[in-house]
């Protein structure tokens, strides 16, 4: 009828957003222009089993939602952790960063359910396609993006594309090594700069200093029950704390010179920091390319994502992109 | 006339190649199907002006012969050290390895000499597509080079194509670092790997251990006015001497490390290894990637280049490929 029709022209063309961290599950419904319409969050689950049926079941409740929102979902975009063949919307292998997290198949189960079709992508490569789209990378050719959260994940633009490698293992960026010894990665290997600079490896310092009463010093604001994170480290520090400081100089050399080995071998013209610590190491990182990169890469330059969500945003633009260029 | 028509079909299309490298200057004669004809080397000189003037000298020497040799020359193709802007056959930046060699215009004063079109890459670019044409990277869309001579060059082929960057500085592989510390580098920082595993790198260690008296042990040929070299390291390593064998060693980790960050940049599907010291890498190499590299980059395959002489052959490519595409 007329009346359906036009019920039709006034939804809003959504996707169905699905970011898979290292700490937790987050389901959003995002609109055609890049808006976040309603937005979902969970403590990933540890187990497969628990974290598949959290993961539908956050999706089913959203697309419930989407009806009486008025957004019409034209796919799910699954953002995760790990390496991910996307097409076929499988996750190949995972660090320890989310366990029981390889050879997991999650379009069919995601298509089976909700009826839509699914894309999957690694969440640095997210980060990027949602740069790409609505950020800072928005016309720029060749680009880098670097997500401090719990672990670090990237993602490379090349020639306005992603590169996925032969493996689909390339901007792992999380696992560029700057020490031949260096602190145990959640990946196995020792020296990443995940291992130095990531959320958790400075919840790990600040844990260390904490327990050895070396953290806490005078005009802090620290309850006994809160947990001690990365924040702690960073206030310490600031207050004159020179422990703190120290862990700090070398999370920052150590994102540094991961960066500064990016540049020497892809050599973009810009590199997007995004996650909760990305304003903390813009400055000090351009520093470290001052004094690191060859000089014909120095006139690279590095920002601090101005995006809310960058890889439930990218999830999104999987489905937004292949629908704009099916529909129109 | 058509005796002369018949002179010009008899020709060898051919190349006239150069390689500028950190010791020596090269200069040969190379045909269509890869075959060097003739090869020509000297010194490469430390100073700008007497670089010029051989390089000048050995091309106008070579056009000679070509003449007599019945080949062709279509043009000149040219690999050198140093960040190369291949559009203007520039030189935009080298280190200490070839010194004044910054801001070069290498492209009108060989081609004003010659009178023949002249194309300029990086040394390790070139010997990328080299492989490319020649080479075990053959067919193969997704593969990086890495050259160890007297520093460490590298090259990347990324859906059948160079990766140049957005200053010309993409693929500068030596120049990876594997340390926050580490030794000086040709490049002003530190922990490079052509700090840790060029033949300049071995060789001053070499040269530290004989300066000790700690480099040669029982059974190992060694005059007293042979000049020490990495080749002195590693005999000296293979009779039981353990200083000269922890070099190695190390060495051998930081290249492998280093190679472990291309894998997790770029993930091509094979990595070749050309230069004098590539077949003693190969083994450690493969190691290094089962130890370090995340499951899903192992799959690499890391080959020794059976190529006589990457850098030139791939120079000369630059002129056969573009003569191909015009004359057929
Ligand atoms: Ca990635
Ligand atoms: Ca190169
Ligand atoms: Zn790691
Ligand atoms: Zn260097």
């Amino acid at each position: 009828s007329i009346s359906q029709d036009i019920d039709h022209i006034l939804e809003t063309q959504s996707a169905l957003s699905v970011d898979l961290g290292g700490t937790n599950l987050r389901v959003a419904i995002i609109c055609m222009q890049g808006k976040i319409v309603k937005k979902y969050a969970q403590p990933n689950p540890r187990t497969f089993e628990a974290r598949m049926h959290l993961l539908l079941k956050m999706c089913s409740d959203a697309m419930r939602d989407a009806v009486s929102l008025n957004c019409r979902i034209l796919g799910v975009g699954v953002s995760t952790g790990g390496r991910v063949n996307p097409q076929e919307g499988v996750v190949l292998h995972s660090t320890k960063l989310v366990p029981e997290w390889s050879s997991v198949n999650l379009r069919t189960p995601i298509s089976d359910a909700l009826h839509l079709p699914v894309w999957v992508d690694n969440d640095g490569n997210c980060a990027a396609l949602a740069e790409r789209k609505f950020g800072h990378g928005k016309g720029v050719e060749d680009f880098v993006t670097i997500i401090t959260g719990t672990g670090i994940g990237g993602g490379i633009i090349h020639n306005s594309e992603l590169i996925h490698g032969s493996s689909f293992c390339a901007a792992e960026l999380g696992h560029i090594m700057v020490s031949l010894e260096g602190p145990e990665c959640s990946c196995g290997s020792r020296g990443c700069i995940e291992a130095y600079a990531s959320g958790q490896a400075l919840q790990r310092e600040a844990k260390r200093l904490h327990d050895e009463d070396l953290l806490k010093v005078e005009g802090m604001d620290m309850k006994l029950s809160e947990p001690i994170t990365a924040a702690h480290l960073i206030s310490a520090a600031k207050l004159g704390n020179s422990k703190a400081n120290a862990v700090l100089n070398r999370a920052c050399t150590a994102l540094g010179v991961g960066i500064v080995n990016i540049l020497h071998v892809v050599n973009p013209s810009l590199v997007i920091l995004s996650g909760v610590l990305a304003s903390y190491y813009e400055t000090p990182v351009q520093h470290i390319i001052t004094e690191r990169a060859l000089i014909s890469a120095q006139g690279i330059k590095v920002v601090t994502s101005d995006l809310e969500e960058p890889a439930l945003l990218g999830a999104a633009s999987m489905v937004l992109d292949y629908a704009t260029r099916r529909t129109y």
